[in-house]
């Protein structure tokens, strides 16, 4: 995937930040009200993904989930973790089937 | 990025679930019920996130992440798009200052 | 319910708020932006609540769920409707047990 | 507002509830599981009634929101709340400008 180096860059970049003013890094503003600011956008632009999508704009669908990811890359970044992470763990489930999946999710989950 | 490979093989597999029954394949399942299962989904994991980060539980993070990005890839492909599109959304923003950005951010949003 | 009555009376203050410039009216700007606007504020506000809660801070709960109450009457006078619908909706329930209603919603919904 | 005692109604059948078997309750289940079972349900239905009000679908609208005020009245229950406390805090704002109000919002939360 052509972009894919994007995520790595990212991942430096956001290191950082971390020693960045929050004067003048919009993303060391979000360190500063971690973890809470982080997570208000996570959930703001998951809403603003569903809008989007409701509206068929593709474009907007595209902004809105880059918004969403590199949120989630902060987030990531402020527990101590990477893409590279959530990329491991979507490889590690690739050998199961989809609904044996859903069914270890479900017992996981509820 | 060891793992970006993943979103590749990722976006074949979701292209090749949508000729698949719904009997046999949750992705398949989620496609019948287009957009809204899908979404419903995205809004979901969302809020999975912010749960698991609030406990400051980076193993269910992880999970959560990867299953917030697996919808997202369900839903781009939906649409007709790829992890690829949101990938090369976040390299082109890369020049751009992230208070800049912040600010063309606000202006588009509000 | 000694706080009832407050129900009634924001849903006559948003009524008239419809005609309301949005230079002097937050409501009105809501309605200015809307749906989205509206929309966008309930997932934001569903979020927080979340994060207070995980908090477990009592008052900032109840501060979080009266935000996202109010949002929802802003949403609800946008389209037409008012708190009563939604009240109207939650007696009819009432004589419904627990479990069945929940079969209900899951066939409703699933 | 005619149906306002039901939330009345509502806050005593939920504190019932706390005394049921999981087994027969659904509101028990959700106790059993709190408060993530509860604050997950608030996500997901937050993202529901975005989605039916996008559809425009005035009766979804009005039993997702029912939907999402039931679990806001199960979460301050299980936090030692009622309803009432919520529509006191919209009764406090009353006498408060909608921008005054936005003003200390936003001071409050950014």
């Amino acid at each position: 995937m052509s972009g894919a180096d994007i995520l790595e860059r990212l991942t430096k970049t956001l290191e950082n930040r971390k020693n960045a003013s929050p004067e003048d890094s919009y993303v060391a503003r979000l360190y500063a009200g971690a973890p809470d600011a982080i997570l208000k956008k996570i959930g703001e632009e998951a809403a603003e993904i569903l809008l989007a999508a409701k509206d068929g704009d593709k474009l907007q669908i595209v902004r809105e989930t880059a918004d969403l990811w590199f949120h989630c890359l902060v987030m990531l970044s402020y527990y101590g973790m990477t893409a590279d992470d959530v990329l491991q763990e979507l490889r590690r489930r690739e050998g199961v089937s989809g609904l044996t999946e859903k069914e270890q999710r479900k017992k996981g989950k509820d």
